[in-house]
This record gives structure tokens, sequence and C-alpha cells, in this order.
């Protein structure tokens, strides 16, 4: 299938063969990056920019340019139109009958879908609240890739924010995908958020260990490891790793450090933030100079604040200049195939760890709701028409992911729409944590968010109603 | 006479045969959009947007680039230039030795018309306050007339916000050039301005019929009317209508629906907001299930808020995402023909039902000002160049329509400069409310904003300075 | 040399023969604006306001476009990646890596050579807070020359706030190159600073005759004069000028009377804002008549705010909007030049009166600090890698200018590191107004902000250290 009039949402729209052409891509457009300027002649790029970023905003526009492409731009939006409670559907579907793709930074969670869904052109999320980022992500991706030659087995450590910011997030899924090693080290109080955590584990099949700062294993290193993510490429790694044969694997040392800022800006308060910067990890030509690092190239999304010293501008390892130069012909190639532009080849044979899984769909209205304050589906001017869904990523316990925004919530009450039709005696609920979770096939479950929402339904509580 | 070179600050600067041949040349280019991309090659565009609108601006410049041309834009520019206090002439001035066209939206009523006063280039009014916005009125004429064929005979309802909604302005002014029958549906206390409605009566000749909400003609309809425009173009209806007629006028339904959201941002108070936002009309499933609605087409100007429902986007007769397409090509066509890249065929005779009346002009400076604080011409920042012009539209009362903005003042003392000349004992100042308002010759005519103005200019009462 | 890939950060960067060249150029190129549309085809030019300022933006982006190259934009940048605590730097080399060339606007003074010594691109200073704004300066020149066919040897008038006008400052520099005398008339309070005046007389080598406003030399003047720049081109004024001959000189009327607005913006509070405003020279009709001005062109950067009568725009000697209208085809040539889409003729003989001083540096890490607290090297995120770098501009006093803002500071204190190396005893620091500071050859110099700075560095007062 090729990419043509498709979107890109999250990193898993694309396929690990799909990346790889991508990339090959780029480096075909950098070679010559002027010579592309008839590639997209005519065609329009609405580049619309809820949330300040003039970064991204300039890299994706530069791409435009470079592929003779126009540019309508709206930055700010958030002061605008939105002042005037219109809907991020109802924009989607204006600024598609304008352009020819659309790119979006929006701070809400699930924004980016809400516009691929109604835009009827090609979209790219530039990045949608704490959620995602993917075209970072690629970056991220073809500088290490560029370097290292490959992805596969490479031991790359993510350090500092790893809570809100969303680059790591889906930098770690790709990482999973590809087959490399992750070694968190988070800022206190910033560690990877939980559903992250599980996606790792249970879709991509690597192995999570974590450790408690102290743990013998980690607190003589350079740097004291949350985590580390073992993926399942290295088969011996799948074993169970006794405390010994880490240390081995933590004295080949590190191929990347990934740095990240503190997203002050989505700090709740003052305090929090002064307490953050104590004890935020540092990256300096001290630290490169441990033998770990010796070949460790540095990767930063920018900003920096003061998480990455200047000193190592003029060193050979940091790549964080070359990673935002690298982003222009990324966001080229991924433009053009996009824009249908390009063609990508046939992807050979996938190579990824893992299938996307394919879960069930949640899609009754019963009351259950994204309790993300952040997720488009929860806001005021697009609840009238966005039906919240879910997938059912897991029953022990009942795990529902937002469709949106991948957050995810665990109901407590669950019935079956089937067993009682007609018989209101019957209109029982139960526990989602008890055994009937299972017994009630998908296609019948009807899922609550509390048991007076159960009850509002006109269901009582079965004798599995209370949590075992 | 072409259209090159010429400003399209309201509507009126066009005539209905130029509408049509502009009509004529969108279709062209709505088939092949792509076509289009050398006819501006070169050409510059100002887009200057001193109020935010992000849909109007991006059709514009999406317009633009699809002609090949560039954009040149400033967003929010209320809060750079503007803070230095720099009047709109000079930056009319400016921008226009940099651009070879100006696109432009203003908070003060009649700035556009100053904009293309001194810009020395074609001038588009983006909307201009609660004034005029004629581009968005082709749009929805084009869109109105793409689906019924023609405008002439159609029956059209305008809906909501008729007070502070720019567009339903412009296009009432509009439809009733064209020859369309128009029923006003507007939220209580929201009203058509009393100025709007005289302009229809006197200028476009039809009748306007008024109702108070208890009517029994209106108060059985799905929707109760406010008041109904009838055009001279079916002349049976010039005669005196009874309620009877009327009704079966109504009963033969709707051809098109015209919604618009509550200007909220126009609004005085919150309070203000609160109660219109009880009253207002909401456009839904169910209200086009009437039998009146069955062949409505239903449009909106956008961004809506609650007034149309999103149950009805699958609606075949909902053309509001349409009509935001078109806006496209009719901007296209618009500015190709402004540029002089295309010409438009000899018009042929016209087909308006009035031709633009020519009023007296008065220019005197005798204190008499525009008393619409959102005036151009009452700006501090302005007074110093922009002098009062207004047009004596009406002599019973004496009716001055200021040729920035619209707004009608109605001065109550007049004298003559012509039989006092040199004899200050028979300098008299009369009421305007008089016969002397019909004895004076216009060229004569001097006109004060009160008895003590004219005092001030040396004139003592006559015996007609009583208004009687 | 030609000026492919050099960066125009102050008017001295450019010599004689070089702006003569780009007269020429912009000359050629206002002929057919029209034909240079191939010229830049495909290159792309970043345009960074970090200050609001629509007309510089606007006139640099049309310039662009007229030569075919594309525009990528960000506006109040102020409020976006500033927020994020991201350095002029990093932001300079991320950007250079997107664009072929840089504009930049920016509040700190200095902020454009740090842009320029990182972006690896070409840089245009479009105006660093209120130190420079050197193609402002190019078209003032371009009009003056166009009008005036030499500046060598006028006599023009620069009027208002010569204090945080930059582009006063900008242009007395460029009009004492070339040769021009130069009348100074201040609002009062806003004098021209000593710097500016320094630099005229030390660099440029013309004497500057001040006045209080009570001399009888000026008192009579229809303009009161603060001072008169004699240029050394006419050699008889080189000689004391005896008020008589003063007279005559100034008898002999202004070429040229350049205006500028009161910086607002740049003032403290309220109430200095409106002693500022009472006192400002206004430029009017009558003024005009006199007959010093009988052929006297009149300037404005522009916006003007109430300096200049609009009583003026119709008199044929007013230039303000040529001069804006001018800025176009002046960068164009400047753009085309830097992208090295254009060559110029090697620069004939250089007429310049003054060769660029070559000033000793100092660059020592002894805590000397720029005082002026818009600097950019005085900035919390840009001090981690700016390090403080002044020239010796002067010993007696002992002068540093900093080469980042031009602002000078008189530091105190002074010791050798040659002659106590090893012994401590012999580490005394002495008085910067001592002799000592002759004596010590400028590769030894320590130079201290205080005596306490000194004192901390180890060293002990000698007995220079008193000042005398």
């Amino acid at each position: 299938m090729g990419l043509a009039n498709r979107s890109l949402v999250t990193i898993d729209d694309l396929s690990n063969a799909e990346i790889e052409a991508l990339f090959s891509l780029a480096d075909k457009m950098a070679v010559s990056l002027e010579k592309q300027f008839n590639l997209c002649q005519g065609k329009i790029m609405a580049s619309l920019f809820f949330e300040p970023s003039t970064r991204t905003r300039l890299s994706f526009e530069t791409a435009m340019h470079r592929l003779g492409g126009r540019v309508i731009s709206a930055v700010n939006v958030g002061e605008t139109s939105l002042a005037k409670g219109e809907s991020v559907a109802d924009m989607a579907r204006v600024v598609g009958s304008y352009a020819d793709i659309i790119v979006i930074r929006h701070p809400w969670e699930g924004a980016a879908k809400v516009v691929a869904d109604y835009a009827g052109v090609p979209v790219i999320n530039a990045g949608d609240g704490g959620h995602e980022h993917p075209t970072q992500t690629l970056c991220d991706l073809y500088t290490i890739k560029k370097e290292k030659k490959t992805i596969r087995g490479l031991r790359i450590a993510l350090w500092g924010d790893l809570k809100y910011g969303r680059t790591v997030h889906s930098l770690a899924y790709a990482l999973a995908r590809f087959g490399a090693t992750i070694h968190f080290r988070a800022a206190s109080g910033l560690e990877m958020p939980d559903y992250v955590k599980r996606k790792l584990t249970t879709e991509y099949k690597g192995r999570l260990e974590e450790y408690e700062t102290l743990d013998d294993v980690v607190k003589e290193r350079p740097f004291p490891l949350d985590a580390i993510y073992l993926t399942p490429s290295s088969p011996h790694q799948l074993a169970n790793i006794p405390s010994v044969s880490l240390q081995i694997e933590l004295a080949k040392g590190v191929d990347a450090l990934y740095v990240t800022r503190l997203q002050q800006e989505r700090l709740n308060a003052e305090a929090e933030e002064k307490e953050m910067k104590n004890d935020y990890p540092v990256v300096d030509k001290k630290l490169l100079k441990k033998k770990e690092f010796r070949e460790t190239v540095v990767l930063h999304p920018l900003p920096r604040v003061d998480e990455l010293a200047y000193e190592l501008d003029v060193d050979p390892r940091s790549m964080y200049f070359k990673q935002a130069e690298l982003g222009v012909p990324i966001r080229m190639a991924l433009i053009a195939l996009l824009l249908g532009a390009k063609e990508i080849a046939t992807p050979r044979k996938e190579e990824s760890f893992t299938q996307p899984k394919e879960y069930a769909l949640y899609q009754r209205e019963t009351g259950v709701r994204c309790t993300n304050r952040q997720c488009v589906s929860a806001q005021k001017t697009e609840k009238g028409y966005i039906k919240p869904q879910f997938k059912i990523v897991s029953c022990r316990p009942l795990t529902l992911r937002c469709i949106y925004c991948d957050h995810e919530i665990f109901p407590p009450c669950i019935a079956s729409s089937h067993w009682h039709e007609g018989r209101l005696v019957s209109k029982r609920y139960h526990s989602a944590d008890s055994h009937m979770v299972r017994k009630i096939r998908p296609e019948h479950l009807m899922i609550f968010a509390s048991a007076k929402d159960a009850e509002a339904h006109g269901f009582k509580p079965s004798s599995y109603a209370q949590p075992n």
C-alpha cells in the first residue's frame, strides 16, 4: 500500500518497512535539496499551530517550500477562531477544502486524529498535547540510524523528563519496534508513565526491568537507571537476567543518549518546577568522558535549557543540531509521499518484532468517558459530535484505551446486553474484576463508569458486583 | 468597464452583471483549480488582518497561491504598528508600495474604504467591523445560485443575529438587487438595523412587511418572522398583501435558509450574551423535516456555535462546508480580475432592479460628524486627515449617511450659505424638520449637529428653528 | 571581495564603495521589479521578528518574493520559543540549517551579531533594540542620494528623538562616512547619546560644535540646534569656526530634514512620555515655507505620530513614502548580493573619509561586563556561552566598547599580567586614569570593573591606584 492520501497521526501509522523507505527517500533528497523544487508545485500545505512552536513549524514550512509547494499558515490560532467557539472538526473540514495537506499542532490530545478524520486530505500530527509528535520521532530515529547504520540491537538511553516529554513516548515505541534496548533515566517525579511502559511490554513484547535508585546494580553507574527495556531482538535477554549479567550488559556502554528538557509549560505550579529543576540530570563534558559514553551520540529535540551544556556543542558526538537539520529532508520525504508526489518501493518483508495489535473496540454510549482532561473528546466544543470510543486492551484489570489520546481507564462495572433481553429481572451488572468479564462476549459487553451509572441504566448488582 | 485596478469595498462596488461574470469565471476556475497557477506569477498580495479571522484569511491566501502569486501577511496587526500610533492611510500607502493588491480586515467601520482611497493598488474588504464583508456575500450568493440556478424570485430566510452579523447586511442588499424575497427571523434583540431596512426599501424598491411575534399570520409558522422583504421582481407582490395571500406566499416554503451565529464578540456585556443565547433559534433535523424546508438549502458563514446542529452535516441540503470551499474559486476569480490577469466579457444588459442611487454629497466642515463610535472617521489617529463626508439620503427627516461606515445621522439644524452672504443679520438657522430643508439648494446647504453648533458658527434661530 | 555569504549587522559591515555598488544594483532592479523573479528561485529567507514591526518585515518579505524566493516567517517570536528558554545562538543554528538567509529583529542589542556568528548563513540585522538598523539607513541614504545626486557636502538635519531612535544613529555614522554635515535638533531630553557623538568625532574625524539652546548663533534659527557635525570633507570647516561663519553656513539652508517619532515604547514611564510630547518638534507647512527649507527633502522612517503634519503629504519635497517604497529594491539588491545571486563590480577606489579603525580587543575573563541591560551578553539565557569582549577605543579615559551592542564602559582599575608573573608581591593594580594605562602593553592589559574586583583576583593597590 502506498502512502499517498494517508495521514500520520501516531508513529504506529507507519510500518517499519515504510519508515525505512521514507528514510531512503530522505537520503536521496538530502543529497540535492535544491532539485526537489518541482515535486509539489501548485500544492498547498496548511500549517495550523494552536500551540507555539516556531522550530517545528519552520521545519515543516521549509520542507514544503523546498518541494516547491506553497504554505498557508495560522499561528497561535488558539487566540483566534477557537475564541469564536469553533470545533476542531469544523476547522478541519474548512481548511481541508482549501489545502492539499494539513500540518496540525494542538494542545488537546487526540486533536490530530479528529483533524485527520474530518479534513478529507492527508494530515500530519505536529504534536497533540502530551500525546504524540511522530515526525520528531522520525527525525530522532533517522539521525541515530545515519550515525549507527542500524537501530536494531542498539543500547539507547532516554534522559530527563520522561513523563511530559511527548517526544520520548513516541520514540520509545519506535525504538522498541526496531529492536533497540532502552535505558530509562528519569528526573525524579518525571518517570515514564505506566501506560507507556505497559504498551512497551505488551505490544512490543520486550521485558522491562525496574530499579530503585539504590539498587546495587544501578547505583554505581555514572547515571542511576529507573528501568531498562530489553528488546526481544536479543533472545538471550528474554531469560530472567540476574544482576550480574545486567552489569555486563550495562558495561557495554550506550550507543545514543537522548536528552530532553523539563517541559516547564506542562508543570502545574512554580513550586513543582523548582523542585524538578534541582534534581534534573545534566549532560556535560565530564559525563561524556566516562567510558560508557565513549561512542555515544547525543541527541536532544531542542530547545534545551540547562540540561545540555554548551561546551558539548563542538564535540563530534553531539548530534542535536544535525537532528534539527535532518528534520527538513525527513519532512520533505514525508510530505512528498503523502501528497503522492513520490512513491516508495514495495516494502521489503516486515522486520518489526510486533505486528500492530488488533483490539476489540468499545463504542456503546453507556456513559464511559475518557478521564484525561486534555483529551479532545473531553472538550466542551467537541462533545457535541465526538463519541467516546475505546480499545479494550486488557480484561484483567479491564482496561480501555481511548482511541483519541491513548490514555487508559479502568471502569469498575460491566454487564451483558445479551442475557437480559426483554427480561428486566435479569438486568444485572458485575464487577469488572470478576470472571464475568471473560464470560460476556465482546459484542455484548456493556461497561459503566460507576455502579451508580450502571443502576441509572436500569441494572442491579449481581453477586459478582463487588470487586474481589 | 473592466475590473482591473478597481477595489471591492462594498458589494455595491460591483454591478449585477459584473457579479454574474465573476461567477462564470469562478465556475471555470473551479473546474481546474490547478491550471490557474500561471495567472498571477510574480504578483504579491498583502493580507492585512487587524482582527482575527483565520478562515477568511486562509481562503484569500489559498486563492492567491492557487493563482501562482505570492502573499505577505500581517496577522493581529492591531497589536503591532497600531500600537505605534500609525494611521490607516499611512499604512495603506506604505503597503501599497510593496504589494500589487491588498486584502484588509479591520475592526473600524469604513477602514477598508480609507485603505482603498490611499493604497494606490486594488483593495479587497475582508470585513470592516460590523459594516460589510462583500466577498462573503459573493460566496453566499454563488453557493445559492449554484444550487438553485438563479437568485431571482427565490424565497430566502435570514436567521439569527441580524443586528451585528455584517454578512447578513451585505447579503440582504445583494439578494434584493438580484430580486429575491427575504424572510427575516431575528433572535430577539438582534433585529435587522433600521438603516439596513431603510436601504432595502428605498434603494432596492422592495416592500417590507413587519410583524409582531404574535401576529396571526406568522405565529403558527415553524418559525416566527419579524419581517418579510418582498422583491419588486414579482410584480403582484407590490400590491398591499392581505394576510391571506401572505399565508399562501409563506406556504410555498423557503429556498434557502441562511443561519448566523451570535456575534458574541460584539455584544457589550456578559449579561447581554446570556440573555441572547437563551432565545437563539436553532436549526436541526427536526426543523428541516417540516414541509416548508423540504427543498431548503442551509447556509452558514461559519464558524457555528450551537445554532446549527452537527446532525445536519450529513444532510444533502447542508451547504455550509461547500460554501467555504467555493470561497476559494470566487476569491481566485476576484483577485485575477482586479489584478487584470483576467478580463470579463462585456456585461450583458443590467438585470438589477435598482441602479445605484446618486445622492448629493455633504462635505462642509460645519461640525457634523459621524456618531458611530466604530467609524474610522471617529478614531483619534484618523481624525487628522479624514474629513467627514455624508450622502444626503433623505430630506424628511434630514438623513445623512456617512460615506465611510454607512451609518445614518439626523442632524437637527440647517442654514443656507447663500442667503446671508455678507449680511450678518440674515444669518439664520432652521430646524431640519421644517420645509426649509427643501428650499435651500443642495450646494448652499449647511448642516449643524446642534443649535449650539449653529450658533457657534454665527447663526441665530429663525422662526423655523423649532422642530415641528 | 564580493558580498556573497557575508552578513549585514551594522552599517560599518559595508564599505562606502560597496554601498554605492548596492545602490546601482537597486537602481537597475527598481526599473524592472518584475524581471527579477528568477534570481532567487528555490532560496528560502527566514524572517524572524522577536519584536513587532509589520512594515520592515513586509518590506523584506516583499523583496524576497520579488526575487522569486520563499519566506518562512516567525512573528512575535518573543512569545514562543523564548518562553521555553532557548538561547539566541541555538535558535540561529537551527534556523540556519533550514534557511539560506536570515533576517532578524530582536529587542536585545547585539542579538543580530550573535545570530550572524552562529547561523552559518548570511544574516541581516532588521533592528536590534536601540542599537542599529542598517537597512533602514541604506534606504535613507539611497533616497537622499536619488534626490540630491550625492551625499557629499550636503547639509542634513536630524530631528526629534535622537536618543532612542536607532535609525538616526546608524544614519549619522553613514552620513559622516559619506562626507555630509549634520545638524542635530533633538527634542529636549532626547539628545544624541555621548557614545554616538564620540564615534562621530573620533572615527569619522569630523568636528562637533555643541550649543546651548539660548546661544546667539542658534536661537534665532527656525529651529534651535543642539549641535552641528562638520564633515572633514569641506576642509575650511576644520578650522575653528567663529559664530559669524557658522551663521553663514547655516544660512545656506538644509538639503534634507530627517524627522523621527518619539520612541514611546522605549520610554520608562508615562510621566516621561507626557513631558517629551509637549516639547517635540513638529514639521509642518509653515516650517517648510522658511527659506532655509526651500529645497529641503523631508524624510521619516515611519510610522509617524504627530511630528509630521498630514498637510505635507502632497508637498513634492516629502519623501517619506518614497523612502518606504525604495526599501524594496534596496532590500532586493542586498538579499541578491548576500545570496550570491548577483555580484557587484569591483569597488572603485574607496571614497570614505575614514577607514574602519582597528582597535585592540579585550577578551580576558576578569569580570568586566557590558553594563547595558539590553545587551545580548547580559541576558540570562545567553551568559552561558557568550564571553564578554570589548574594543579598547580610548585610553584616556580608558574606554571599552562592547563588541555586541557598542555601548561603552569606563572601568576604573587595570593591571599587567606580565610584570607580576610568578611574583605575588608585584601583583599590583592601578587606576585606569593613571599613566600606567599607556605603559602596559595591550597583550598584557588586565581590566577590572572595580577595585574590589581587582583584589578578588589577588591584586593589591599600587601607588597609582587612586584616580587622579
